[in-house]
């Protein structure tokens, strides 16, 4: 995987239960490598708006107080500006703090997007910070011979979140934290107290994973994605990322074709996000907005879509409207039945709409 | 398992994968409840040399320095002294430090032994520290109707920690974590910022369980354990950890029957150390005083069982000395069994020590 992801020989990691625990065992890995215990009050981490709920968790957990994470400003395909981030990390430093690390995104909760990883690289290499990419959904691109080239850049980060559970199709609980140089891992989470046993752990062959990570029992969670890759081969398993991101521009395509519907982001890594647009000028009741309208009306064809067992495509907020999303992430969806699928919702929209004009002509 | 524990109704918990995180869990909750933000680089933690290694671990994780952990002194039976906790609290009170938290534990990793959790408890409530017990194995002596004193004064504990995948028979993972009062799992993990999301998490009957932890995602781990518990029922359950208690006795009982062998620490909860003491006056070998001797026999003794498919009486030290260990918890196993392994041992521990001897004299 380290290999796949294009860290140097050095790199090692460790399976744990996913996401939460890799990125928590992040910033403990990173606050050891990059800060002396007297100066973490003042040290800053920089994130976004988009980044996971569990990177700022993570810091917490970790010590760290919630005004220490910096939130920087996204562009519009909700992707950290560069630039603003280091005009961020200037002011900082101005002000006496120490910033330490940036957390980026390859594969972002929301809209599938990545953070333009070789441009944070420079901005971490130039300002000796610690990179670490959460590619918990989206590291698995790296496994696709077509669209690997949207990770660019993810080979010059410290650390790496990556879920097998996720995009590799394993049963949860299937995560992994890679990093650059393993040492840090066991510098972090080494049990004993003796360097000397330190040395020894990262110059021998013999691996405790208790000196790796927070837990000290573990399942074998590294056995089943060992089996399914042997038994796929990578080409078998290239092909199936590569479906997922297909289905999704497909669904795009499709979407953009149907009337009424808007597309809020367009298919990144296999996730899209769109809304139903009712052809009505007039929201359907007094002091109603249309963007409320249309909020509930898309929060209906989501409950009846779930309720007549069509498919979940379940709610979020990208833009301050409420939208639809899907992740076309299964090897056993074809093109056919998503275009059924898009039909159905197609239909439960317009009968959504109507009946929402309806209810309100009966109060008259 | 928090009414058998004996905790009020506003305790709560969740499924963690195991001791580790439940430990860490723990210490970001005291962190949480006891200290100011600001006041965490004086705080300190109360301990001792026994107590599991994940304990410091998770201080570490949650961004203490090892040095703000105290080893308190054990009496001849490895559990914490109350006279000396009390001296070490005042003596770092008047240091201008700030103890919180005290970290006992129900079930000795080494010996199966129990903290004076009622002695240690007066002291956490006269002294406003968080009272944690770690019964990782032990708690579940809880569940034994005839040996659930053992236990006694776990009760008053602020949190505790229980792994059904030690001694309630589940496999691994399926920790569990449990707070005497559930909001301060909710103050210290849930996901946004918002105390009224907060209130209104715990007064309400929905649990989002990803606010009462470090996971989001999670296996159904205490499905498993229900299932277990409703087919066998609370007596057969009671009745399969009394065989565990029983068996270890059983066993003490052999080994001070048999000749030359010595128990380092008598049957506590399943849990015995012995070693076998060979019957010679003089080490085989210069420079080598008969303790030492004594462990090379023991590790020998551990090595050949294991390799001989008999049973695995790994090595510890409780002493200075090499022992040997059995954790005798398996509801299979017999006494006529385990007498039978018992036998072996002792053949193996003759032939030992017998080719230790032998060695030496060729050698002259």
């Amino acid at each position: 995987m380290a290999e796949q992801a294009g860290l140097p020989s050095s790199s090692g990691g460790i399976f744990v239960s996913g996401g939460s625990v890799a990125n928590l065992t992040t910033v403990v890995t990173a606050r050891d490598a990059k800060l002396q215990f007297e100066q973490r009050p003042k040290a800053v981490i920089y994130m976004s708006e988009q980044t996971h709920s569990s990177m700022a968790k993570g810091i917490v957990v970790a010590g760290f107080h919630r005004n220490q994470i910096r939130r920087v400003q996204c562009d519009s395909n909700y992707r950290i500006k560069p630039l603003s981030l280091r005009q961020q990390i200037e002011s900082d430093r101005k002000n006496g703090l120490i910033p330490f690390m940036i957390a980026a995104t390859c594969g972002l909760t929301n809209t599938g997007g990545v953070d333009d990883l070789n441009a944070l690289a420079d901005i971490a290499e130039s300002e000796n910070l610690w990179l670490h990419v959460d590619g918990a959904y989206g590291a698995s691109i790296l496994l696709s011979k077509t669209h690997k080239h949207c990770a660019d850049g993810i080979s010059r980060a410290d650390s790496l979140t990556w879920d097998a559970h996720k995009w590799l199709f394993q049963v949860y609980d299937c995560g992994l934290i890679l990093v650059r140089d393993k040492r840090n891992l066991i510098e972090s989470f080494e049990t004993g107290a003796s360097y000397i046993r330190d040395a020894d752990e990262a110059s021998s062959e013999k691996v405790n994973f208790w000196n790796r990570g927070i837990e000290m029992s573990r399942p074998a969670r590294g056995m089943k994605l060992w089996f399914t890759l042997q038994r796929l081969g990578l080409d078998k398993v290239s092909d199936m990322i590569d479906h997922g991101v297909d289905l999704a521009e497909f669904a795009e395509l499709v979407f953009r074709g149907f009337e009424n519907w808007e597309i809020l982001s367009p298919a990144q890594l296999g996730i899209l996000n769109f809304r139903y647009v009712p052809p009505i000028s007039q929201p359907p009741g007094e002091g109603v907005d249309f963007d409320q309208f249309c909020d509930k009306v898309n929060a209906e064809i989501s409950r009846l879509a779930v309720e007549r067992n069509i498919a979940a495509p379940l709610t979020t907020r990208i833009t301050k409207v409420l939208n639809l999303r899907m992740c076309t992430v299964s090897p056993q969806l074809s093109r056919d039945q998503l275009f059924e699928v898009m039909q159905s919702l197609d239909c439960i929209a317009k009968e959504v709409s109507a009946s929402f004009v309806k209810k309100r002509i009966l109060k008259i």
